[in-house]
């Protein structure tokens, strides 16, 4: 296995459980307005909006804007498609669901496997997240990260090039000399096209039980079964 | 004293100590190549460089540069003025001189009182320095960032308003939410005419014995004799 130096993270999914954060910000909220939504169903709803938001953005026929921008818009169109007017809806309300993406719950290992790693490596995010939301994820759930990297640094959104390149770039670091961890393909699929080294960490349940992205030993780099496995096979 | 939810650090002089470490990098080079510098002096050389290097970038004049390559330009310069050709400096010397900004030792209070900081506030680098230097300065020193903004996330050098601005806006806080702790009351000065609280540090010793800048109760928001002592005073 190759030399890296730079391990750079996917966050949402890979590293913090988004489905059950944002269902558990929501849920008082939509009971609240009698929607009769589940709160899970609601959060696959508005993350489904997240790959359409972002598409003028990566296709240039939109100007930059960070993800909390495009995640307020999504959340707009999701009420009105529930026939909540934003009139209806207190600006302390709509913070609450806005800053569901700022509150979510590291996966279990995510904590004592990145504190592992960060021993050997620098640790980085390479998420399409801004700064202001991975800061505060990192303050929420104690995530150790040594820089936040990633779309707002690059002004560009994964899987675009310029997101993984500029990422290692800023870091000080080659394409080759580091590593995407990642539990999507897709991600991963990306970052290996721009030269860097693949690591997968296995999420069965991000969406709903058995639901994950799946990998077999060989398609990648290193095949983990979470962030504590990732750290034994990088022996950390 | 006003409510503060953001700590933006100066480091090079505020958190690190350049001259000794950059001294101690040079000390080898200097001896080997009979300069008869000495190597504090060297070090005092290279950083009164410094503030020239940035004017361009600062006046528009010349297309945003990370400081390693102005200190980079700044390095070729004062070999030259030495009468040294850079024909002679091997390449593994040039790293090694280069790289002497990026193994620089915190000042003894500094990882303690960071991580007592940390507790309460986020807490981050507003500093000149380039991300990739920010990341290795703190895994070299232990420094416990939560994220690294400054110079290259905002484009622009301090004492530039932009530098403070966007280091905020981008970690989610108004600059009246945040604080610049320094060692230098320029940096302040500009701080607080962007309207960010001003926390001074004393570094008496930053470019050798009693050449540091003052400061009296009352100057600044808080005038603290380090960063445990700030901690102190922060209640944390």
């Amino acid at each position: 296995m190759r030399a890296v130096g730079l391990l750079g993270f996917d966050v949402f999914g890979t590293v913090v459980d988004w489905r059950s954060g944002v269902a558990r910000a929501a849920a008082p909220f939509l009971d609240r307005h009698r929607t009769g939504i589940e709160p899970a169903a609601f959060a696959d709803a508005w993350r489904a909006k997240y790959l359409p938001s972002m598409a003028p953005v990566r296709a240039g026929t939109r100007a930059w804007v960070k993800l909390r921008v495009l995640n307020r818009e999504s959340l707009d169109t999701l009420l009105a498609e529930h026939g909540i007017a934003a009139a209806e809806v207190s600006p302390d309300e709509m913070a609450v669901l806005e800053g569901a993406w700022d509150r979510l719950d590291p996966w279990p290992d995510a904590v004592a496997g990145l504190t592992r790693l960060k021993r050997r490596y620098p640790i980085v995010t390479i998420s399409n997240g801004d700064i202001a939301g991975m800061l505060a994820l990192a303050r929420f759930g104690g995530l150790p990260w040594d820089a936040i990297l990633g779309a707002e640094v690059a002004r560009a959104y994964k899987p675009m090039p310029e997101a993984y390149l500029r990422s290692a770039e800023a870091a000080g670091f080659t394409a080759a000399e580091t590593a995407l961890v990642a539990a999507h393909n897709g991600d991963l699929a990306a970052a290996r096209a721009c030269g860097l080294a693949t690591y997968f960490v296995n999420r069965p349940d991000e969406k709903g039980p058995n639901t994950g992205d799946r990998a077999a030993p060989g398609d990648w780099d290193v095949v983990a079964q979470d962030l504590n496995d990732l750290a034994d096979r990088l022996d950390c």
